[in-house]
């Protein structure tokens, strides 16, 4: 199909999920949904009769089922060119239809009192919503992995680093605990802000002048309709509910983001300490195992911080309706939507089989020779000589054993310092870090 | 001062206030509270006897009174070099000066078991608290001001414009009730991101092994001693907290963006709907009445989505420390909040003494000879005909009177056509769109 | 088709063109073109015979022309995903069609030596050449519609506005002009980093090692196929190119903008200075005259930005292959070309018919009764006392006639005072502001 | 200072130099050098006598000299608040003083014919050339031990890893050399772009009409004052020189954060295959050896794609001068020079004395046991079997030696097998890279 997108990237970035609830054809439906409901509940509030509201009904669904072809997304978009939104051409055929089949029915009981931007933002939160809620599916999947990883790697020592460099021992527990407490911590925010995405009716200039004294319960009918909030009051030009839903899914993706790096830098060949269950390979170099769904996550959330940039950028939306900004906004939302889901999803995906091993971790642990455990020792030494930390630096640099150095063993006993450079003596609350974030309520229970 | 900047520009920008509490000056004075209170929470643990943390203390308050050339931020700044943070030649100072008042107190009882990341995490937690606290004042003085100009104009009819044109008559009122609606909910977000913030410890490796068994009890000791929320667990590298407060912060900015704009498009001289009390002149044209403070609140506000970008980039934070990212963090964050809050201080400046001038706005709904209120009359006309639609936008198009012109007087007597063009005859929900903004719960009480 | 996008939103922001060579089936398509290229470029240097080439160049004809379902997007994506590019699998159907239709030809004579990112990056080349001339033809186009509006109207007054307000009189040519000189500016920078896009060919390693010592040859005859640009050395992690390209892109973006801007401006109803020819109407007010096509080219102007964030964030490519920033660059670049061309196009559609109406500029100029030649009467009082500035400054603020004011007429005669208040008579240099621009060389002829 | 900053961590992250140049002292100091050239240029051209600009010239240096107290930056800051921008206090200033000194001069010789934007674009521009130089030599410093690195160990075979593993064979020259290639490649266009700002100066409403017939004259008078380029006409609304510099800045720094990247990874603990010379200690952790320059070049690069997004996000500058835009672009260009140059000088810091351990890189390419030439191998095996590269694959998965495999063995001797697993033996063009990027020109002498 001439200009289309989707079909070859979305799947390697996951997003094929998300993607199908806010693709073309997902935009002319919820356009055509939020158009009926609006009938419906112009009737139920007496604006039209309900025999208006029964027709449109019909006939939309009638023009749905037939996929008339002037409700295509190439031709709307075609017809949308001249106006600069769908949604005019849209009614145009709604009307048009709804005079050819209903005859007695006023074309103007289609769309009555509204404006395009009614439709298309009430549509688009109808959007949102649904990749939302993938969106924190796959964010909920992604936990539970941490949570299962936590769980079951409670006490396995591993390298924490630190700058890039082997810092001291911690638990592969504590690092997916915390990695479930920053996903949990964001979802619960991306789910509360998607949930709060009012419907849009303002109609032309805001006021729901066309329909007053029925505008509010136009409103709040239309949103029972749609089973979404009502709005306290029309918000065209107020675009801060998408402007908190843009920063909470911004926060969620740079979480994905650094624990799909944290899952690319352990698998690398030298860590080797996690490997993806389904490793994809290479076209040329048949030994490789990488990591690609954490690859992808990764990808997928380095993009986020601009969408969510471009999303607040065009909240400045002048007057009553913005000459640009508002149209600036359509894109990048679905775009951050989607590749948000599509990383989280490719997240979920990792962890879920990821293979741990303690082995790999064990043997991280001595690449350092004892190094690793410098500062316990300092610590200790401190208590005998104020130049403990200069001392132990010192033998460090000269890559000489801890437990041998006689500046060292001056003041504590060479036993003593092989204990002190035991790992899994020096754990920390690693274990009550796990125990914490496990038993913690859900922020969404709060 | 060599190579500082803020004095220049920042008053431009109304951001003196919250540079005050986020420039060098804080940091230092930040992080020398955070190790004054870790003392004196380890000793309230019993992790070091009270002494040491007493002496502490005072060795802290000797060195802030003294002004000690070590701790100036020159002087710390070029000492940071070489580890990367502050952090490490300030614990050098601190050890030092307490060996040379306190040879008794082991220099190892300050910042002990911690990590520079607890110290300047913290610290920045501190900071933007201050900061982020001056930001929802200054919203809040913003939504006053418009809460009262939605009061005052409730009824003063003004035209709605969309995408650039003139629609349909709304009033003032309706304008600062949904200015003060976006405001609102965005204030709400960011008083509850700010207070969220937690305290940072979580020592070298983020598993308390230092301190332990009593490392969870020294974070929330010293939590306690700050005044701040208890962590969970450590969050060396889950920036959540912070990429969070970033959206909500950045949402309000867009909100903060839209209403100075919007300020200064109805101040420009062929709408003059409204004035700056203090407008500011020109070097070189001395009739010009700048709105000044909406000029430069809309220009800070713009700056804002890039800033969000740069703490949502630097949120993919490697291992239990990034090398780079958690750095990258440190100057957009409190540029974010300097910025932002700037951005609101100009723009209630702006709002609270607004001179609206009611005439302009009735001259103004006068300027399209009626074909402002042309859907009004094809809305009455298609109860007659089904090319009611037509028949207006031709009438409007040749730049007739639609009260005179055959095409509608066909149908609708001239004197009923004169009525439908009545601005004041057509507000719709207007009024009650004031009433139901100033009539709602601050979502802070809810 | 399910998931995909394009047809909906791509004809509103006039980025289908764009689109067509951006799409799912050019980029199959140009990774096709690309494997071909390369089996034809090693023939010729004499790494496979000639047979093998022209065979394989067969196989992949048949298989475009029989729409071979292996190779639509679709399929393509799914095979996708287990390895994280969509070379892979499409070199695997490459090889069995030619294990099928010539069992003579080792099917490893495909993707000899290549890597997939070789074969990608040199099809992204090719897709980006192809949508950069694209823009730089819109571009080119919104330059001449500059001109000739600059040519026309190179004497028409009108007001110069600053920060707002009404400040001096300029010509509406001086306005065209400086938007064709920034236009210009950026058009040929865009030109040349598009022409400067070079082939990619490195190998598994970036070391054409499979190939040595033919490597180079390999590279530079697979360039020479394609008419692209040799490469000096592969540049797997050095984004340089792309990221010059996007800066480029970005600054002609910005200008697009800033025009789009000034027609929705001076299209506004209470300016009315310029009209476009195709105005688009509204969904509920017939009246309205939209300057769509410039509303819709500021608002992929306004998305831009964020799209050169994004690429530039993308270029931290560690190593000799990203783990995900190399991914992370595939959409965004495409999209930034798309919604940047498209919003040339658009500009271009605005400003060739756009109407532009002396009366307007005239009746504007009358606004302010004489307050915006304030600056020429406050210059020329300027030589008769030193309190000029305050004198001119106090009439303008009492609103009285600078030529009726006594502070004024004590030094000045009225008659000179009417002369200095006529727009005509204070144009300054725009008549040459206009002949320098037209006259100036092309840079790209530079 | 109150609210002042940069001292703490301009340093961290390599900053200091270009602050210095970028500081509010260095604004005040253009601004003053601007005027002082305007009053120079226009007595060369006879629009002032030369007698105004000797004195004012004078004025100028004494108050310089004198550190006059109107002319702090937080004297100007506190006086700019009420224009919006610190030129009109300047002039304010500037004229009091010349009237007290010189009362016979005509204080309206000072800042004659100019607005406030020529006077601060100039300055600007004279502060972007000033960092812009220390960015271009610190970029020039970088590429240099690039070049000894390249030239150095042009035949050090080293892993080249792709998305996070090991692949095949490179050498650290080859490395070294696509470093060099990319800093090289955009260090030529952040000079051209630098090269190419021009001087700003259209008076108030940029027709230059104080000025006429002069205008011209006195502007390119003022470019050759300041060794400015001349600019062809005033570009006050028309931002392209500087979106085009900010472009190439944000390509610079992109490659400047993809080394700095690299050598954090090399530095690994368990990769260890690169130092830095001066390694950062660790407050807590003694054994440590963090790539400091390399850690905070990273962090400074990963802030410049949001800043090059805020400077293209404000050239959407509307009609004579933007009502915030224009405001919105002083800080973040600043601040974009500011953060390149910085990171530029680190990373140039952290390459001048790298230390290159080739023993540590031939360790790491023995990790795989022979796997990373599994590539040349299954090259090798297609030539006799149709399943080569299945074959290697089990072999590989199995973590079999190739050379003992069966499979492998079936067909190719276990010497063959051996010598293709020799790294030295498969390298390819990696020295060829080297030469080739060591000797091509220049991109500043083309």
């Amino acid at each position: 199909m001439s200009g289309t997108r989707g079909e070859l990237f979305d799947p390697i970035f996951g997003a094929s999920g998300a993607a199908a609830v806010l693709d073309d054809a997902s935009w002319v439906d919820a356009l055509l949904t939020v158009e009926a409901a609006l009938a419906r509940a112009q009737a139920a509030v007496g604006v039209i009769p309900q025999g208006s509201a029964t027709r449109i009904d019909t006939v939309i669904t009638v023009l749905r089922e037939a996929g008339d072809p002037r409700l295509t997304p190439a031709a709307l978009g075609a017809a949308a060119m001249a106006g600069g939104n769908p949604v005019i051409p849209l009614v145009g055929v709604l009307r048009s239809a709804l005079a050819a089949l209903h005859p007695d029915v006023p074309p103007a009981h289609v769309h009555r009192g509204a404006t395009s931007q009614d439709i298309l933002d009430t549509a688009l939160v109808l959007l949102l919503r649904r990749a939302g809620t993938l969106l924190v599916t796959d964010l909920t999947r992604a936990e539970r992995a941490c949570a299962d990883l936590a769980r079951t790697h409670r006490d396995t020592p591993m390298v924490a680093r630190t700058l890039g460099q082997q810092a001291l021992p911690t638990t592969f527990g504590a690092v997916a605990a915390s990695w479930l407490s920053g996903l949990r911590r964001t979802r619960a925010e991306v789910s509360r802000q998607v949930s709060a995405l009012p419907v849009q009716f303002g109609g032309a200039a805001g006021t729901l002048a066309a329909l007053a004294p029925h505008g509010f319960d136009v409103a709040d009918a239309l949103a029972d309709e749609l089973g979404l909030p009502r709005a306290l009051v029309p918000w065209h030009t107020d675009r801060t509910p998408l402007g908190l839903l843009a920063g909470a899914v911004g926060a969620a993706a740079g979480e994905i983001g650094k624990i799909a790096g944290d899952v690319v830098w352990l698998a690398a060949t030298e860590i080797g300490e996690v490997t993806e269950a389904a490793s994809g390979g290479s076209s040329a170099m048949p030994h490789k195992q990488n990591p690609v769904a954490a690859i992808t996550a990764r990808a997928g959330a380095r993009r986020v911080p601009a969408l969510v940039a471009s999303v607040l950028a065009s909240m400045e939306q002048e007057h009553q309706r913005a000459a640009g900004p508002w149209h600036a906004e359509w894109e990048p939302l679905t775009d951050l939507l989607r590749t948000a889901a599509g990383a989280a999803a490719r997240l979920a995906d990792s962890l879920i089989d990821l293979r741990v091993h303690p082995d790999a971790m064990a043997r991280n642990l001595q690449v350092t020779h004892g190094a690793l455990l410098a500062e316990r020792v300092a610590v200790a030494l401190a208590e005998h000589t104020p130049d403990a930390r200069a001392r132990v630096t010192a033998v460090c640099a000269a890559g000489l054993d801890l437990a041998d150095a006689e500046a060292i063993t001056e003041f504590l006993p060479e036993a003593t310092v092989r204990e002190l450079l035991d790992p899994a003596g020096y754990l920390g609350h690693a274990g009550g870090i796990v125990d914490r974030v496990l038993s913690a309520p859900d922020p969404d229970d709060l």
